[in-house]
């Protein structure tokens, strides 16, 4: 069997993630901005130097393609994820795949192996969607899920403009987003949640993406003095707001499904330590699999805040922030996924994102499915995200076996 | 039986609350402000048009006294309350007790009446602690709890020193604080809360004030996504700190005791929508008017906290901002307050105050009680505070009463 060359691999890992650092060494390279170009730049520079095509869309996305006159015709394999970063991120959330794919075509390529499509590795834009939103940008761009003006107006949490940005640094692409037509797309990511670790699993088939239902819920009360009003004569939002949290978490634990609900963020007004909250503002991010049963706990969820209001005497209303179906991966990646492991005697799980990742906006236009590989203690989006070297490797040669495979 | 002139009393709280307006027509006149001495000058120069003695103290506390040759070397008879607002305050909190008190001695003197003993009218400085801490500061101060030149360099929250303020707008004055030494304290209130209004009485003789508890709590968990996290692997501070609201709420509500339990303010960090919360910071305000009782409250909150940890698998540390013991008040004031309200055929409730006011540091040095009448909807801190014309004139007639058994 072949396999990446890990010292060239790990070593451009390092090398990406030391480019962004700021004065106190945080890695930051939000999408577009001087970082990301450096970033990019370093990328491009490896993509050339391997002889690869290199092309970039009007969104900023990039790709390079290996490709020969026999096979130009054909419907490319292509690989990808993203090499922008959160705040103070850690330097495999994306990087990892990007370079990873990079490094099996180069492998392939040296290899003398003469694959009757082009295989392709593409880094998308503003996957982690810090600066701009939405989120998985350059991927729902490039699936036709939203237009390129549309993102290219976007104004960013600094004020600033995505399309002029992307000229600035030198990234406004001339391709039309979504030129490259996949025959099939590949992802090799971090787990970045515990479930390997634990299990002691080298290798993730994952073979589906939760659905996530994003919503801001907004409890109003009335405002009174935490002293003189009695309990029985209160409105009291905070503790509605409580009561949903609860209700929230109680369900999820005791439903032994996947189901995961979190309230992550929170605000009382007027948040004064002596005033009953007459405001309470959170958002609830619920996630499940199964469609039907993501809408089942939204459906809870609308049932519970319903009962609360007139329990306790609050008005209750619900904004929608964001919502997306689960995502069934295609089943024949997820088997030569499985194989692949089994033939390099690795353990393979087969298991489900937890997180958004570019590879379910590709799965809309073309079979697609994800690689995943242990997160140290699950950590990720911090500088203490870690995955062993080994499991880095192992990863990249089951990327290697099963683009041979697909791209046969 | 003599009464209070209702049209000058009337006529004052609504000259007085006129004063310190913004450009929104919000009243705001916190302590030590150009606003502030607005209305300073406004009550002064009406001291002055009684006739009456004015002495200001180190802290800027307001004294006008009514004394005659014969009574001098005699302890006053003391009335006060403050005259200084919260932010986008009510016109009565405060200022109703300070402009009753003076109606009262202009009405005795206008009578002809003469006290075996001085009868004085207090303005204590920065009793609403918005622009410094503590609260009820300038009666702290004159019963000896604490240091003048402590208060004097208390930084506000506008970076201001209050010693510094208090000399730029001419109430730095040149009397010791506590240089009066009060034979009793009376003060009159609007309630600040529903209980006058619900039952439909006037008058409330309060016979005690809530002993406080404030702290504040840090939840220590972990930080995770919300997508990748098992239920079963979380340590989420935010559902920890829900857990405690909801804890707190139901003890109290089920407690069939005058406990109030308040969580007034809540930080979720990194308070990102998608990201299981690593720590939850918030306040706990508990009250009640029995010391033994407050002590088991706060041994109960204790034992929650102390479960918790464990079960969720999260650190919690608590942090004491206040504590101010249960106020007994003289029961034989009460008992006369009764007996006046009886005698002018008003209803007439014994009750606790749920607020902090001057009279609780007061009661420290001198036999002390409050007459409070009703606040519509229980509503105070807030523009839309009210209490009809014929209640607050009810209480001027009580408080003339009382004076008048005391002054005796």
């Amino acid at each position: 069997m072949i396999a990446v060359d890990a010292q060239r691999l790990l070593g451009r890992i390092r090398e990406l993630g030391a480019v962004g650092r700021d004065s106190e060494g945080r890695l930051i390279r939000l999408a577009a901005s001087d970082t990301d170009r450096l970033g990019r730049d370093l990328f491009v520079g490896w993509l050339r130097q391997a002889g690869l095509d290199v092309a970039i869309d009007r969104v900023g996305n990039i790709f390079g393609i290996w490709q020969s006159p026999d096979n130009a015709g054909q419907a490319p394999l292509l690989i990808g994820s993203h090499i922008d970063t959160v705040i103070d991120a850690g330097i495999y959330d994306g990087c990892y795949g990007v370079l990873a794919g990079l490094e099996v075509i180069e492998t392939l390529k040296a290899s003398g192996f003469s694959p009757p499509r082009p295989v392709a590795i593409a880094a998308f834009t503003n996957e982690e969607g810090v600066r701009y939103t939405p989120d998985m940008m350059g991927s729902l761009v490039h699936a036709g899920g939203i237009g390129f003006e549309t993102v290219l107006a976007a104004v960013g949490t600094d004020g600033s403009v995505l399309g002029q940005e992307l000229a600035r640094i030198g990234y406004a692409g001339d391709k039309e987003p979504g030129f490259l037509k996949p025959h099939a797309y590949l992802e090799l990511h971090i787990e970045q949640g515990p479930v390997l670790e634990r299990e002691g699993v080298p290798i993730g088939a994952v073979e589906n993406l939760q659905g996530i239902s994003w919503q801001r819920i907004t409890i109003d009360g009335v405002a009174n003095h935490a002293g003189t009003t009695p309990m029985s004569m209160r409105s009291d939002a905070g503790h509605a707001a409580a009561r949903v949290i609860t209700f929230l978490h109680d369900r999820a634990k005791a439903s032994n499904t996947p189901t995961v609900a979190t309230v992550g963020t929170i605000r009382f007004e007027p948040n004064a330590i002596n005033v009953i909250p007459s405001q309470a503002v959170f958002t609830v991010d619920l996630r499940h699999p199964d469609e039907q049963r993501l809408q089942a706990e939204e459906a809870a969820l609308a049932a519970c805040l319903e009962q609360l209001a007139v329990a306790e005497g609050v008005t209750i209303s619900v904004e929608r922030l964001a919502r997306f179906e689960p995502v069934i991966f295609d089943i024949r990646i997820v088997e030569l996924i499985e194989a692949a492991a089994k033939n390099r005697g690795l353990g393979v799980k087969r298991m489900t994102s937890g997180a958004g990742h570019d590879a379910q906006m590709m799965a809309r236009i073309a079979p697609a499915a994800m690689i995943f590989v242990p997160s140290a203690g699950g950590i990720s989006h911090n500088p203490r995200e870690h995955t062993e070297d080994a499991d880095l490797v192992a990863g990249a040669n089951i990327l290697l076996d099963v683009v041979t495979d697909l791209a046969k």
